[in-house]
Formats: structure tokens, sequence, C-alpha cells
């Protein structure tokens, strides 16, 4: 086997905490970004992420480009899933919230007006979650606003009407994770997704995957 | 009464306004920034202070120097108070944490270490909580670590060892603050600390305070 092959290249201190990580992760909580203007605040949400333990991150380009911001990031993208909608001429977040729901998701658009339901309330246990966040001027576009399931505010108390980005998914992602991680973990990936996800995180940590990969073809062809 | 005199220039509205957010104001938690190298990352944690209610920001400068960023603060500084250590040839810290155990506050030095107790396990009604944030790249420092009362952790679960400190800081006070608002917020500002912000904040809201002060004085010899 490939990863196999990849694992005689990587310490056992290493193996042990891909193996501590994978059971950690988590499919049932998902992070979308809705045309995040600065790339600092995307990528810094993408690192929360991946701190957390969330697997998957969506990014929607409907008017904006993500670019990589790698001081920011630490290298947590390494470790993540970007799922990205870019394509011109169509409505990305549709394309997007389509998938989602394909997947069972429940979409949470966050939005701070008064009379919407709190994040606390929220069960991640009860459905698999898919936290929507928009751009720092606008908030959501209103596609996402009447798409979603629900909306979401985070309660606040002040003159300052607005958390940043990172702010309001390091929220969000804290209080459903307290939920689910208080629930025994049956939220794990499966077997089969873990399998997918150590071979690719193997080959992020190994010199040259490339030639490495090459090499195991050519003794098992 | 000034506070009077200043109320003739300020819509019932905003009024009404100033009387809900004291209404949620505390004392009750409060934030520390120890060294924060980037004004940036203190100000987005000014900003999340405001949004949540939280009254006073203390900020040491041994090595660094707080400096508003009124991009990333959104105003926010204006209705907080925010407390600053930098005298020089001294340890600003000491200074500071002799000052909140004064106060009555349990300092809580955040601290990602896999052994300290989890930010989650706070009970900020049994005690006034203060949380204490070090600096991006060194966390906190030496006399910090061994002079605050616990150390906390906020449990993460990825490769990515760090939060950023924005993402910290809106974790460890949503998770509290949860618990404060669930217990029928006994923890508000006393009358006397309520009369003196409003003034305070009645003084932001109007237009040249200081010729309102000199008329009230003048009808008011």
């Amino acid at each position: 086997m490939l990863l196999e092959h990849f694992a005689q290249y990587i310490s056992e201190h290493k193996k042990q905490l891909v193996e501590k990580i994978l059971n950690e992760r988590t499919r049932q909580i998902t992070v979308v970004l809705e045309d995040i203007y600065q790339s600092q605040n995307a990528s810094a949400a993408v690192r929360t992420c991946e701190c957390m333990g969330i697997q998957d991150v969506h990014i929607i380009e409907n008017s904006t480009t993500y670019e990589v911001n790698k001081y920011v990031l630490k290298g947590s993208y390494k470790w993540e899933n970007l799922i990205r909608y870019k394509q011109s001429a169509v409505n990305n977040t549709e394309v997007c919230f389509k998938q989602l729901k394909d997947q069972g998701y429940t979409l949470y658009a966050t939005d701070p007006k008064d009379e919407n339901m709190s994040v606390y309330e929220i069960d991640p246990c009860a459905n698999k979650v898919a936290f929507i966040f928009g751009n720092e001027l606008e908030g959501l576009s209103a596609y996402a606003l009447t798409h979603a399931d629900h909306r979401v505010k985070i309660p606040m108390y002040g003159f300052t009407e607005s958390l940043n980005i990172s702010a309001s998914v390091a929220i969000c992602l804290s209080s459903a994770l307290v939920k689910l991680k208080q629930s025994e973990n049956q939220y794990s990936l499966s077997a089969e997704e873990k399998e997918h996800l150590r071979l690719l995180w193997y080959r992020k940590m190994v010199k040259r995957p490339d030639i490495l990969e090459k090499e195991f073809l050519r003794l098992n062809p």
C-alpha cells in the first residue's frame, strides 16, 4: 500500500499525532465563507477551523477572490479541505447551498439582527450544521439570507454591533463543539474518510512525495 | 446636574440605547492583554470586549506600545475603560496583577498546554474572572504564568496549535458570558458605576461637550 510506503518516512510520534487528530476530526459541523474581502480574514477563519478539528471549509467567491495568506494561516490550510466555488456567470452561493443540502446540512446564516435565534440554541448533535459567514461590509447576500434554513445571531451587548469574522467563527464553532464533544464523539469521520485523509496528510508530511510515489509504483507494478 | 444638561442634546432613542447597554455592562469579567505586538490584534480584542459588554480592558505595555487602530476598533474604544500599564523600569504585569487581585479578581492565564484546565470549566458566577492573554509569538511572560491563579487552555484539536488572539478572546468571553447571562444578571454594574458611565458616554455623544460644560457652569455657578 502506498500509505505504508509513506509511513516508513514518518516518525512514530507524528503518526500518533495524525491518529489523535483524525479521531477528533469532524464533518458534523462545517463553515461557509461568502465573499470575504480580506484574505487575512478568510485565512484566520480557516486557521480557526483547523484548530477546532473542522475538516471542510467552503469558500464562495462571487465577487471576491480568496488568496492564501500564509502568515495568518500558519500552515493550517495544508490539513483542511478547502472547497471553492468560483465559477463565472453562476450564483456560486446557490451551487454551494445545493451541495451542502444534498449532504444533509442544515444551513445557519449568521446575521446580527435582534429577532434571530441565538447561536447558543443550535444543537449540532441533532443535525449537521453549516455556519455561513458573510463579508465584512455587507454581511451575507440576500440569496444566502433567504435560502438558509435559519438565521442566527451571536448575542451582543455593546454599541459596536459587529464582531470581526475571526471572533464570530470562533464563537460559533466553540459553542457547537462543546456540545459535540460532550456527546461521546459519535461525530467523528468514518473509517473510509479517515483512511483517505491519512494518505493525504502523510503525503504532506514526507519530503518529495512525488518521488516516493514513483518508487512505490516501480516496486509494485 | 451636568448629566441633564447633556441629556437635552441627545435623542430619546440614544438615551434608551445607553440604558439598555448600561444594564448589560459588567465588571464581573475583565480582559488583560500583555505586550500584544500588533496593534490590530489588541484593537480587535478591545472591540470584542465592547461587543460583549465587558467594560474594562487592561493593557500591559512592558515591551510594546499599544496604538489605537481606528479601522479595526470601529469606535468601540470610546465606550471602554482602557487601563494602561506602561511605566518604565517596573514590571507592569506585576502592577496590573496586584491591582486586579485587590479588586477581587481571580486571574486566569491563557496558555495552550495540554495539562491546563479548560476554559469551559471556569465559573464566572463564583468569582470575578480576569482572562489574561499574551503576545502573538511568545505567549504570556514567565511572571504572568507563575503569578496568575490558574492556567487555562482553550481545547484545540488540530495540527495548528494556536488560535489568533481575536479568536481566543472571543471564545473565553462568550463561554463565560453564556453562564453569567443565564444567572439572572446579578453581575451588572452598581447604580453609582452606571451613573458615572452614563455621564462619560453622554459626553462622547454630544457635539462639543467642552462648550456645553462651560455653559452649564455659567448657568449653575
